[in-house]
Protein backbone atom coordinates (compact mmCIF):
# COMPACT_ATOMS: atom_id res chain seq x y z
CA UNK A 1 0.00 0.00 0.00
CA UNK A 2 1.04 3.49 -0.75
CA UNK A 3 0.62 6.40 1.90
CA UNK A 4 1.06 9.19 -0.82
CA UNK A 5 0.95 8.62 -4.34
CA UNK A 6 1.89 12.30 -6.47
CA UNK A 7 1.25 11.95 -9.99
CA UNK A 8 3.04 14.79 -12.29
CA UNK A 9 1.03 14.96 -15.50
CA UNK A 10 -2.64 14.02 -15.20
CA UNK A 11 -3.74 13.40 -18.74
CA UNK A 12 -4.29 9.93 -20.00
CA UNK A 13 -1.98 8.04 -18.45
CA UNK A 14 -1.48 9.48 -15.23
CA UNK A 15 -5.04 10.27 -14.89
CA UNK A 16 -5.95 6.53 -15.21
CA UNK A 17 -3.28 5.41 -12.80
CA UNK A 18 -5.27 8.46 -10.82
CA UNK A 19 -8.40 6.79 -11.25
CA UNK A 20 -7.38 2.80 -11.09
CA UNK A 21 -5.35 3.56 -7.80
CA UNK A 22 -8.67 5.48 -6.31
CA UNK A 23 -10.98 2.38 -7.70
CA UNK A 24 -8.86 0.01 -5.89
CA UNK A 25 -7.69 2.04 -2.97
CA UNK A 26 -4.44 1.92 -3.48
CA UNK A 27 -3.41 4.95 -1.53
CA UNK A 28 -4.46 6.56 0.81
CA UNK A 29 -3.67 9.90 -0.94
CA UNK A 30 -3.08 10.93 -4.20
CA UNK A 31 -2.06 14.28 -5.40
CA UNK A 32 -2.24 15.83 -8.83
CA UNK A 33 0.93 17.78 -10.22
CA UNK A 34 1.02 19.74 -13.31
CA UNK A 35 1.82 23.40 -14.72
CA UNK A 36 -1.80 24.39 -15.16
CA UNK A 37 -4.09 24.14 -12.30
CA UNK A 38 -7.13 24.37 -14.24
CA UNK A 39 -6.34 21.35 -15.86
CA UNK A 40 -5.83 19.72 -12.37
CA UNK A 41 -9.00 20.48 -11.43
CA UNK A 42 -11.80 18.07 -12.90
CA UNK A 43 -9.79 15.18 -11.41
CA UNK A 44 -9.97 17.08 -8.08
CA UNK A 45 -13.78 17.70 -8.95
CA UNK A 46 -14.67 14.78 -9.32
CA UNK A 47 -13.06 13.12 -6.38
CA UNK A 48 -10.23 11.19 -7.67
CA UNK A 49 -7.40 12.93 -6.62
CA UNK A 50 -7.04 14.51 -2.86
CA UNK A 51 -5.10 17.64 -3.84
CA UNK A 52 -3.32 19.34 -6.55
CA UNK A 53 -0.79 21.40 -7.03
CA UNK A 54 1.57 23.36 -9.96
CA UNK A 55 4.54 23.36 -7.21
CA UNK A 56 6.01 20.50 -7.94
CA UNK A 57 8.70 19.94 -5.10
CA UNK A 58 5.87 20.66 -2.81
CA UNK A 59 3.81 17.98 -4.51
CA UNK A 60 6.21 15.32 -4.55
CA UNK A 61 8.18 16.08 -0.69
CA UNK A 62 5.99 14.27 1.56
CA UNK A 63 5.33 11.14 -0.87
CA UNK A 64 6.23 7.96 -0.95
CA UNK A 65 6.02 6.98 -4.71
CA UNK A 66 6.13 9.35 -7.32
CA UNK A 67 4.98 8.64 -10.88
CA UNK A 68 6.49 10.64 -13.88
CA UNK A 69 3.37 10.78 -16.42
CA UNK A 70 4.49 13.51 -18.76
CA UNK A 71 6.29 13.29 -22.67
CA UNK A 72 9.98 11.47 -22.64
CA UNK A 73 11.47 14.73 -22.89
CA UNK A 74 9.53 16.26 -20.13
CA UNK A 75 10.27 13.35 -17.89
CA UNK A 76 13.84 14.04 -18.78
CA UNK A 77 13.32 17.59 -17.38
CA UNK A 78 11.89 16.70 -14.06
CA UNK A 79 13.96 14.17 -12.88
CA UNK A 80 16.96 16.46 -11.31
CA UNK A 81 14.23 18.24 -9.19
CA UNK A 82 12.47 15.29 -8.08
CA UNK A 83 15.47 13.45 -7.33
CA UNK A 84 16.13 16.52 -4.92
CA UNK A 85 12.81 16.97 -3.27
CA UNK A 86 11.60 13.45 -3.13
CA UNK A 87 11.96 11.98 0.58
CA UNK A 88 14.20 9.22 1.42
CA UNK A 89 13.20 5.59 0.96
CA UNK A 90 10.10 7.51 -1.80
CA UNK A 91 10.35 5.03 -5.26
CA UNK A 92 10.07 7.23 -8.60
CA UNK A 93 8.90 5.57 -11.91
CA UNK A 94 7.46 6.72 -15.04
CA UNK A 95 5.22 5.87 -17.82
CA UNK A 96 8.15 6.92 -20.70
CA UNK A 97 7.83 5.29 -24.43
CA UNK A 98 11.55 5.27 -24.27
CA UNK A 99 13.80 4.29 -21.34
CA UNK A 100 17.32 4.32 -21.94
CA UNK A 101 17.91 8.28 -22.15
CA UNK A 102 15.76 8.42 -18.79
CA UNK A 103 17.04 5.62 -17.00
CA UNK A 104 20.63 7.07 -17.83
CA UNK A 105 19.66 10.59 -16.58
CA UNK A 106 17.52 8.99 -13.34
CA UNK A 107 20.86 6.82 -12.78
CA UNK A 108 22.95 10.00 -12.81
CA UNK A 109 21.04 12.69 -11.31
CA UNK A 110 19.55 10.32 -8.45
CA UNK A 111 23.15 8.84 -7.78
CA UNK A 112 23.75 8.31 -3.88
CA UNK A 113 20.24 10.26 -3.20
CA UNK A 114 17.23 9.03 -1.15
CA UNK A 115 14.41 8.54 -3.78
CA UNK A 116 15.12 5.08 -5.83
CA UNK A 117 14.01 4.95 -9.66
CA UNK A 118 13.18 2.71 -11.65
CA UNK A 119 11.94 2.78 -15.43
CA UNK A 120 8.63 2.09 -16.61
CA UNK A 121 6.46 1.91 -19.72
CA UNK A 122 3.04 1.05 -19.96
CA UNK A 123 1.66 -0.30 -23.35
CA UNK A 124 -1.15 1.34 -23.46
CA UNK A 125 -2.81 4.36 -24.90
CA UNK A 126 -4.75 5.36 -27.47
CA UNK A 127 -4.43 8.03 -30.64
CA UNK A 128 -6.71 10.50 -28.01
CA UNK A 129 -5.09 12.19 -24.65
CA UNK A 130 -5.66 13.95 -21.52
CA UNK A 131 -7.74 13.49 -18.64
CA UNK A 132 -11.01 13.63 -20.22
CA UNK A 133 -10.25 9.74 -21.82
CA UNK A 134 -8.35 8.40 -19.02
CA UNK A 135 -10.13 5.57 -17.35
CA UNK A 136 -9.59 3.30 -14.39
CA UNK A 137 -9.36 0.31 -16.48
CA UNK A 138 -6.82 1.35 -19.15
CA UNK A 139 -4.15 -1.02 -17.57
CA UNK A 140 -6.14 -3.69 -17.09
CA UNK A 141 -4.71 -6.95 -19.28
CA UNK A 142 -1.61 -4.57 -20.37
CA UNK A 143 1.95 -4.95 -20.49
CA UNK A 144 4.03 -2.74 -18.67
CA UNK A 145 7.77 -2.91 -18.79
CA UNK A 146 10.17 -2.07 -16.31
CA UNK A 147 13.77 -1.37 -17.39
CA UNK A 148 15.56 -2.10 -14.37
CA UNK A 149 19.66 -1.85 -14.46
CA UNK A 150 22.42 -3.24 -12.23
CA UNK A 151 21.96 0.07 -10.35
CA UNK A 152 18.21 -0.49 -9.77
CA UNK A 153 17.20 -1.54 -5.88
CA UNK A 154 15.62 -4.94 -5.71
CA UNK A 155 13.11 -3.41 -3.34
CA UNK A 156 11.95 -0.45 -5.77
CA UNK A 157 12.27 -2.62 -8.51
CA UNK A 158 9.41 -4.95 -6.68
CA UNK A 159 7.35 -2.28 -5.18
CA UNK A 160 7.32 -0.84 -8.87
CA UNK A 161 6.08 -4.07 -10.36
CA UNK A 162 2.96 -5.28 -7.63
CA UNK A 163 1.76 -1.51 -8.27
CA UNK A 164 1.43 -2.00 -12.06
CA UNK A 165 0.48 -4.95 -11.14
CA UNK A 166 -2.16 -3.54 -8.66
CA UNK A 167 -3.54 -1.82 -11.53
CA UNK A 168 -4.55 -5.27 -13.75
CA UNK A 169 -0.64 -5.22 -15.76
CA UNK A 170 0.62 -8.08 -16.50
CA UNK A 171 4.69 -7.08 -15.90
CA UNK A 172 7.82 -7.63 -18.20
CA UNK A 173 11.34 -6.70 -17.14
CA UNK A 174 14.00 -5.92 -19.98
CA UNK A 175 17.31 -3.73 -19.82
CA UNK A 176 16.81 -0.15 -21.22
CA UNK A 177 18.48 -1.04 -24.67
CA UNK A 178 16.52 -4.07 -25.33
CA UNK A 179 13.61 -2.31 -24.70
CA UNK A 180 14.39 0.67 -26.66
CA UNK A 181 15.30 -1.72 -29.54
CA UNK A 182 11.81 -3.37 -29.02
CA UNK A 183 9.59 -0.60 -28.89
CA UNK A 184 11.37 0.48 -32.32
CA UNK A 185 10.46 -2.72 -34.26
CA UNK A 186 6.38 -2.89 -32.80
CA UNK A 187 6.02 0.71 -32.41
CA UNK A 188 8.05 3.56 -33.47
CA UNK A 189 8.92 1.88 -36.71
CA UNK A 190 5.37 0.60 -37.81
CA UNK A 191 4.74 4.53 -36.65
CA UNK A 192 6.92 5.55 -39.17
CA UNK A 193 5.81 3.49 -41.57
CA UNK A 194 2.60 4.23 -41.33
CA UNK A 195 3.49 7.80 -41.91
CA UNK A 196 5.55 6.96 -44.97
CA UNK A 197 2.33 5.09 -46.55
CA UNK A 198 0.25 8.20 -46.63
CA UNK A 199 3.19 10.32 -47.83
CA UNK A 200 4.19 7.69 -50.26
CA UNK A 201 0.41 7.18 -51.71
CA UNK A 202 -0.16 10.92 -51.99
CA UNK A 203 3.11 10.66 -54.14
CA UNK A 204 2.22 8.09 -56.62
CA UNK A 205 -1.05 9.02 -57.34
CA UNK A 206 -2.44 11.97 -55.65
CA UNK A 207 -5.83 10.38 -56.28
CA UNK A 208 -5.02 7.42 -54.35
CA UNK A 209 -6.52 8.57 -51.10
CA UNK A 210 -10.04 8.95 -52.39
CA UNK A 211 -10.37 4.99 -52.71
CA UNK A 212 -8.93 4.18 -50.06
CA UNK A 213 -9.98 1.07 -48.22
CA UNK A 214 -10.49 -0.42 -45.03
CA UNK A 215 -7.00 -2.08 -45.37
CA UNK A 216 -4.93 1.08 -45.96
CA UNK A 217 -7.20 2.72 -43.83
CA UNK A 218 -6.32 0.22 -40.61
CA UNK A 219 -2.97 0.53 -40.89
CA UNK A 220 -2.22 4.04 -41.32
CA UNK A 221 -4.94 4.68 -38.56
CA UNK A 222 -1.61 5.55 -36.23
CA UNK A 223 -0.15 7.99 -38.68
CA UNK A 224 -3.05 10.13 -36.92
CA UNK A 225 -1.00 10.08 -33.80
CA UNK A 226 -0.40 13.01 -32.18
CA UNK A 227 2.53 15.29 -33.74
CA UNK A 228 3.92 16.21 -30.76
CA UNK A 229 4.36 13.02 -28.73
CA UNK A 230 5.47 11.53 -32.00
CA UNK A 231 8.29 14.59 -32.69
CA UNK A 232 9.85 13.74 -29.20
CA UNK A 233 9.34 9.75 -29.66
CA UNK A 234 11.23 9.43 -33.07
CA UNK A 235 14.32 11.50 -31.72
CA UNK A 236 14.42 10.29 -28.03
CA UNK A 237 14.46 6.97 -29.85
CA UNK A 238 16.06 7.22 -32.97
CA UNK A 239 19.47 5.01 -32.78
CA UNK A 240 17.58 2.11 -32.10
CA UNK A 241 14.83 3.30 -34.64
CA UNK A 242 17.63 3.55 -37.32
CA UNK A 243 18.09 -0.17 -36.44
CA UNK A 244 14.60 -0.94 -37.06
CA UNK A 245 14.71 0.69 -40.29
CA UNK A 246 17.53 -0.81 -41.86
CA UNK A 247 16.14 -4.31 -40.59
CA UNK A 248 12.62 -3.22 -42.45
CA UNK A 249 14.44 -1.93 -45.31
CA UNK A 250 16.02 -5.80 -45.74
CA UNK A 251 13.00 -7.64 -45.19
CA UNK A 252 11.20 -5.61 -47.99
CA UNK A 253 13.84 -5.54 -50.14
CA UNK A 254 13.57 -9.61 -49.70
CA UNK A 255 9.71 -9.53 -50.87
CA UNK A 256 10.55 -7.56 -53.30
CA UNK A 257 13.36 -9.73 -54.96
CA UNK A 258 10.99 -12.13 -54.92
CA UNK A 259 8.12 -10.51 -56.32
CA UNK A 260 10.68 -9.39 -59.63
CA UNK A 261 11.83 -12.61 -60.28
CA UNK A 262 7.83 -13.93 -60.15
CA UNK A 263 8.72 -16.95 -58.79
CA UNK A 264 5.17 -18.28 -57.54
CA UNK A 265 6.41 -21.20 -54.97
CA UNK A 266 8.89 -18.92 -53.49
CA UNK A 267 6.82 -15.88 -52.68
CA UNK A 268 3.86 -18.00 -51.32
CA UNK A 269 6.56 -20.07 -49.14
CA UNK A 270 7.78 -15.89 -47.56
CA UNK A 271 4.15 -15.10 -47.18
CA UNK A 272 2.85 -17.82 -45.69
CA UNK A 273 5.88 -18.08 -43.13
CA UNK A 274 5.04 -13.90 -42.42
CA UNK A 275 1.44 -15.60 -42.13
CA UNK A 276 2.49 -17.86 -39.24
CA UNK A 277 4.83 -14.71 -37.30
CA UNK A 278 1.70 -12.33 -37.44
CA UNK A 279 -1.04 -15.31 -36.26
CA UNK A 280 1.18 -15.73 -33.07
CA UNK A 281 0.75 -12.46 -31.91
CA UNK A 282 -1.09 -12.20 -28.73
CA UNK B 1 -33.14 -5.67 -64.32
CA UNK B 2 -31.24 -8.88 -65.04
CA UNK B 3 -32.79 -12.09 -66.25
CA UNK B 4 -30.14 -14.31 -65.68
CA UNK B 5 -27.32 -13.58 -63.92
CA UNK B 6 -24.24 -16.05 -64.06
CA UNK B 7 -21.42 -16.15 -61.01
CA UNK B 8 -18.63 -17.66 -61.63
CA UNK B 9 -17.10 -18.28 -58.43
CA UNK B 10 -19.92 -18.64 -55.52
CA UNK B 11 -17.06 -17.32 -52.39
CA UNK B 12 -17.18 -14.32 -50.13
CA UNK B 13 -17.82 -12.13 -53.15
CA UNK B 14 -19.67 -14.16 -55.72
CA UNK B 15 -21.98 -15.72 -52.84
CA UNK B 16 -22.35 -11.77 -51.51
CA UNK B 17 -23.26 -10.70 -55.16
CA UNK B 18 -25.73 -14.02 -55.07
CA UNK B 19 -26.85 -13.07 -51.89
CA UNK B 20 -27.66 -9.05 -52.50
CA UNK B 21 -28.99 -9.92 -55.84
CA UNK B 22 -31.73 -12.43 -54.41
CA UNK B 23 -32.84 -9.97 -51.59
CA UNK B 24 -33.19 -7.12 -54.18
CA UNK B 25 -35.32 -9.57 -56.49
CA UNK B 26 -31.93 -7.98 -59.12
CA UNK B 27 -32.20 -11.14 -61.38
CA UNK B 28 -35.21 -13.61 -61.85
CA UNK B 29 -32.65 -16.80 -62.49
CA UNK B 30 -29.47 -16.73 -60.43
CA UNK B 31 -27.12 -19.28 -61.62
CA UNK B 32 -24.11 -20.44 -59.62
CA UNK B 33 -21.00 -21.98 -61.49
CA UNK B 34 -17.70 -23.91 -59.73
CA UNK B 35 -15.70 -26.11 -59.93
CA UNK B 36 -16.80 -28.20 -56.87
CA UNK B 37 -20.18 -28.99 -56.70
CA UNK B 38 -19.93 -29.37 -52.92
CA UNK B 39 -18.83 -25.95 -52.29
CA UNK B 40 -21.97 -24.71 -54.12
CA UNK B 41 -24.36 -26.56 -52.95
CA UNK B 42 -25.32 -24.56 -49.25
CA UNK B 43 -26.02 -21.63 -51.68
CA UNK B 44 -28.41 -23.73 -53.73
CA UNK B 45 -29.76 -25.36 -50.23
CA UNK B 46 -30.41 -21.72 -48.90
CA UNK B 47 -32.35 -20.67 -52.23
CA UNK B 48 -29.89 -17.73 -52.50
CA UNK B 49 -29.20 -19.02 -55.81
CA UNK B 50 -31.96 -21.15 -58.40
CA UNK B 51 -29.34 -23.56 -60.09
CA UNK B 52 -25.74 -24.59 -59.59
CA UNK B 53 -23.91 -26.15 -61.89
CA UNK B 54 -19.59 -27.20 -62.72
CA UNK B 55 -20.08 -26.77 -66.65
CA UNK B 56 -18.54 -22.96 -67.19
CA UNK B 57 -19.98 -23.14 -71.07
CA UNK B 58 -23.42 -24.57 -70.25
CA UNK B 59 -23.96 -21.98 -66.97
CA UNK B 60 -22.73 -18.84 -69.18
CA UNK B 61 -24.99 -19.60 -72.37
CA UNK B 62 -28.03 -18.62 -71.22
CA UNK B 63 -26.91 -15.75 -68.94
CA UNK B 64 -27.45 -11.64 -69.70
CA UNK B 65 -25.18 -10.88 -66.83
CA UNK B 66 -22.07 -13.01 -65.91
CA UNK B 67 -19.89 -11.83 -62.83
CA UNK B 68 -16.45 -13.43 -62.60
CA UNK B 69 -15.90 -13.99 -59.17
CA UNK B 70 -12.77 -15.69 -58.75
CA UNK B 71 -8.95 -14.88 -58.27
CA UNK B 72 -6.84 -12.52 -60.63
CA UNK B 73 -5.30 -15.09 -62.78
CA UNK B 74 -8.22 -17.24 -62.52
CA UNK B 75 -10.77 -15.12 -64.35
CA UNK B 76 -7.76 -14.95 -66.88
CA UNK B 77 -8.06 -18.27 -67.76
CA UNK B 78 -11.77 -18.19 -67.92
CA UNK B 79 -11.83 -15.06 -70.56
CA UNK B 80 -11.63 -17.26 -73.70
CA UNK B 81 -14.39 -20.17 -73.14
CA UNK B 82 -16.56 -17.86 -71.21
CA UNK B 83 -16.11 -14.53 -74.03
CA UNK B 84 -17.07 -17.80 -76.95
CA UNK B 85 -19.95 -19.56 -74.64
CA UNK B 86 -21.44 -16.28 -73.39
CA UNK B 87 -24.57 -15.23 -75.70
CA UNK B 88 -25.05 -11.89 -78.02
CA UNK B 89 -25.84 -8.73 -76.01
CA UNK B 90 -24.46 -10.38 -72.68
CA UNK B 91 -22.19 -8.34 -70.21
CA UNK B 92 -19.31 -9.81 -68.49
CA UNK B 93 -17.83 -8.47 -65.84
CA UNK B 94 -15.48 -9.12 -62.78
CA UNK B 95 -13.90 -8.57 -58.92
CA UNK B 96 -10.44 -9.07 -59.85
CA UNK B 97 -8.14 -6.56 -57.74
CA UNK B 98 -6.06 -5.84 -60.73
CA UNK B 99 -7.10 -4.60 -64.23
CA UNK B 100 -4.44 -4.28 -66.77
CA UNK B 101 -4.04 -7.64 -67.59
CA UNK B 102 -7.54 -9.22 -67.51
CA UNK B 103 -9.13 -6.15 -69.56
CA UNK B 104 -6.63 -6.35 -72.07
CA UNK B 105 -6.74 -10.03 -72.20
CA UNK B 106 -10.44 -9.53 -72.48
CA UNK B 107 -10.60 -7.45 -75.26
CA UNK B 108 -7.91 -9.27 -77.02
CA UNK B 109 -10.21 -12.46 -76.64
CA UNK B 110 -14.18 -10.72 -76.71
CA UNK B 111 -13.13 -8.97 -80.11
CA UNK B 112 -16.05 -9.06 -82.38
CA UNK B 113 -17.13 -11.22 -80.24
CA UNK B 114 -20.85 -11.23 -78.77
CA UNK B 115 -20.81 -10.43 -75.13
CA UNK B 116 -19.20 -7.36 -74.04
CA UNK B 117 -16.82 -6.31 -70.98
CA UNK B 118 -15.92 -4.41 -68.32
CA UNK B 119 -13.46 -4.93 -65.49
CA UNK B 120 -15.06 -4.68 -62.29
CA UNK B 121 -13.09 -4.14 -58.78
CA UNK B 122 -15.39 -3.79 -55.47
CA UNK B 123 -13.27 -2.95 -53.00
CA UNK B 124 -14.86 -5.15 -50.54
CA UNK B 125 -14.15 -8.23 -48.62
CA UNK B 126 -12.08 -9.53 -45.75
CA UNK B 127 -9.12 -11.95 -44.37
CA UNK B 128 -12.06 -14.75 -44.26
CA UNK B 129 -13.03 -16.11 -47.17
CA UNK B 130 -15.87 -18.94 -48.80
CA UNK B 131 -19.72 -18.47 -49.20
CA UNK B 132 -20.24 -19.34 -45.26
CA UNK B 133 -18.80 -15.70 -44.64
CA UNK B 134 -20.79 -14.00 -47.55
CA UNK B 135 -23.75 -11.56 -46.94
CA UNK B 136 -26.31 -9.51 -48.54
CA UNK B 137 -25.05 -6.32 -47.33
CA UNK B 138 -21.44 -6.40 -47.97
CA UNK B 139 -21.24 -3.80 -50.85
CA UNK B 140 -23.77 -1.49 -48.86
CA UNK B 141 -21.67 1.77 -48.79
CA UNK B 142 -18.01 0.52 -50.72
CA UNK B 143 -16.41 1.37 -53.49
CA UNK B 144 -16.87 -0.42 -56.95
CA UNK B 145 -14.18 0.63 -59.42
CA UNK B 146 -15.15 0.03 -63.22
CA UNK B 147 -12.50 0.35 -65.74
CA UNK B 148 -13.42 0.96 -69.15
CA UNK B 149 -11.31 2.01 -71.86
CA UNK B 150 -12.10 3.21 -75.47
CA UNK B 151 -13.00 0.19 -76.49
CA UNK B 152 -15.83 -0.65 -73.58
CA UNK B 153 -19.78 -0.23 -75.30
CA UNK B 154 -21.41 2.83 -73.33
CA UNK B 155 -24.28 0.15 -72.54
CA UNK B 156 -22.24 -2.16 -71.26
CA UNK B 157 -20.78 -0.20 -68.87
CA UNK B 158 -24.18 1.68 -67.93
CA UNK B 159 -25.30 -1.74 -67.00
CA UNK B 160 -22.29 -2.91 -64.88
CA UNK B 161 -22.47 0.88 -63.42
CA UNK B 162 -26.39 -0.04 -62.55
CA UNK B 163 -25.34 -3.32 -61.08
CA UNK B 164 -23.17 -2.32 -58.61
CA UNK B 165 -25.16 0.70 -57.40
CA UNK B 166 -28.46 -1.92 -57.09
CA UNK B 167 -26.35 -3.78 -54.55
CA UNK B 168 -25.36 -0.39 -52.58
CA UNK B 169 -21.99 0.49 -53.91
CA UNK B 170 -20.78 3.81 -54.61
CA UNK B 171 -19.13 3.22 -58.45
CA UNK B 172 -15.76 5.40 -59.61
CA UNK B 173 -14.07 5.12 -63.03
CA UNK B 174 -10.30 5.05 -63.86
CA UNK B 175 -8.60 3.66 -66.25
CA UNK B 176 -7.36 -0.14 -66.07
CA UNK B 177 -3.87 1.84 -65.68
CA UNK B 178 -4.40 4.31 -63.20
CA UNK B 179 -6.69 1.91 -61.24
CA UNK B 180 -3.62 -0.64 -60.97
CA UNK B 181 -1.14 2.33 -59.88
CA UNK B 182 -3.95 3.61 -57.18
CA UNK B 183 -4.51 0.17 -55.65
CA UNK B 184 -0.76 -0.56 -55.44
CA UNK B 185 -0.57 2.01 -53.52
CA UNK B 186 -3.43 1.89 -51.06
CA UNK B 187 -3.43 -1.97 -51.40
CA UNK B 188 -0.63 -3.81 -52.32
CA UNK B 189 1.58 -1.95 -50.77
CA UNK B 190 -0.05 -2.00 -47.26
CA UNK B 191 0.08 -5.36 -47.32
CA UNK B 192 3.64 -6.01 -48.55
CA UNK B 193 4.64 -3.53 -45.91
CA UNK B 194 2.84 -5.00 -43.43
CA UNK B 195 4.27 -8.03 -44.22
CA UNK B 196 7.77 -6.49 -43.63
CA UNK B 197 7.19 -5.02 -40.94
CA UNK B 198 6.47 -8.10 -39.20
CA UNK B 199 9.62 -9.97 -40.69
CA UNK B 200 11.39 -6.88 -39.75
CA UNK B 201 10.75 -7.10 -36.31
CA UNK B 202 11.28 -10.52 -36.09
CA UNK B 203 14.96 -9.92 -37.45
CA UNK B 204 15.87 -6.99 -35.13
CA UNK B 205 14.67 -8.28 -31.96
CA UNK B 206 13.17 -12.24 -31.96
CA UNK B 207 11.55 -11.66 -28.69
CA UNK B 208 9.47 -7.73 -29.67
CA UNK B 209 6.37 -9.96 -31.43
CA UNK B 210 5.90 -10.95 -27.77
CA UNK B 211 5.07 -7.13 -26.64
CA UNK B 212 3.43 -6.42 -29.72
CA UNK B 213 1.12 -3.93 -28.80
CA UNK B 214 -1.81 -2.85 -30.23
CA UNK B 215 -1.09 -0.62 -32.66
CA UNK B 216 1.13 -2.99 -33.90
CA UNK B 217 -1.14 -5.67 -34.31
CA UNK B 218 -3.55 -2.60 -36.10
CA UNK B 219 -0.71 -2.31 -38.60
CA UNK B 220 0.01 -5.61 -39.21
CA UNK B 221 -3.45 -6.76 -39.52
CA UNK B 222 -3.48 -7.72 -43.39
CA UNK B 223 -0.15 -9.52 -43.35
CA UNK B 224 -2.67 -12.59 -42.25
CA UNK B 225 -4.06 -12.34 -45.45
CA UNK B 226 -4.61 -15.36 -47.61
CA UNK B 227 -1.18 -16.23 -49.08
CA UNK B 228 -2.90 -17.61 -51.95
CA UNK B 229 -4.40 -14.89 -52.97
CA UNK B 230 -1.49 -12.31 -52.17
CA UNK B 231 0.83 -14.60 -53.98
CA UNK B 232 -1.23 -13.93 -57.62
CA UNK B 233 -2.18 -10.09 -56.67
CA UNK B 234 1.69 -9.07 -56.16
CA UNK B 235 2.61 -11.17 -59.08
CA UNK B 236 -0.27 -9.50 -61.37
CA UNK B 237 0.66 -5.99 -60.24
CA UNK B 238 3.93 -6.23 -59.97
CA UNK B 239 5.12 -3.05 -62.37
CA UNK B 240 2.76 -0.55 -60.63
CA UNK B 241 3.37 -2.22 -57.39
CA UNK B 242 7.14 -1.77 -58.01
CA UNK B 243 6.66 2.12 -58.49
CA UNK B 244 4.51 2.32 -55.29
CA UNK B 245 7.40 1.16 -53.23
CA UNK B 246 9.49 3.40 -54.96
CA UNK B 247 7.47 6.24 -53.70
CA UNK B 248 7.09 4.71 -50.45
CA UNK B 249 10.82 4.31 -49.81
CA UNK B 250 11.13 7.99 -50.80
CA UNK B 251 8.39 9.37 -48.29
CA UNK B 252 10.30 6.83 -45.71
CA UNK B 253 14.18 8.01 -46.63
CA UNK B 254 12.70 11.83 -46.19
CA UNK B 255 11.40 11.20 -42.88
CA UNK B 256 14.63 9.08 -42.09
CA UNK B 257 16.45 12.26 -42.92
CA UNK B 258 14.67 14.24 -40.43
CA UNK B 259 14.82 12.27 -37.66
CA UNK B 260 18.84 12.03 -38.60
CA UNK B 261 19.55 15.87 -38.17
CA UNK B 262 17.41 16.17 -35.28
CA UNK B 263 15.44 19.48 -36.48
CA UNK B 264 12.33 19.36 -34.21
CA UNK B 265 10.42 22.06 -36.14
CA UNK B 266 11.04 20.11 -39.23
CA UNK B 267 9.99 16.83 -38.26
CA UNK B 268 6.95 18.05 -36.45
CA UNK B 269 5.96 19.74 -39.65
CA UNK B 270 6.48 16.55 -42.04
CA UNK B 271 4.32 14.31 -39.05
CA UNK B 272 1.23 17.46 -39.09
CA UNK B 273 1.14 17.25 -42.59
CA UNK B 274 0.69 13.76 -42.92
CA UNK B 275 -1.62 13.51 -40.03
CA UNK B 276 -3.31 15.97 -41.41
CA UNK B 277 -3.45 13.83 -44.74
CA UNK B 278 -4.43 10.69 -43.08
CA UNK B 279 -7.21 12.50 -41.24
CA UNK B 280 -8.49 13.00 -44.93
CA UNK B 281 -9.43 9.77 -45.47
CA UNK B 282 -13.05 8.48 -45.61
Amino acid sequence: LIRELAIVGVGLLGGSVAKAARAGRLARRLVGIGRDAGRLRPALEDGTLSAITTDLVEGVSTADFVLLAAPVLAIEGLLAEVGRAAPAGAVVTDVGSTKRNIVRAAERLFAGRPPAFVGSHPLAGSEQSGYRVARADLFQGATVVVTPTEATELAALKRTSEFWEALGARVTSLDPETHDRTVAAISHLPHLVACALVDGACRVEPAALELAARGFRDTTRIAAGDPDMWTEIFLANRDALSASVAAFREALGDLERVIAAGTTVELHAALARIKTMREGLR
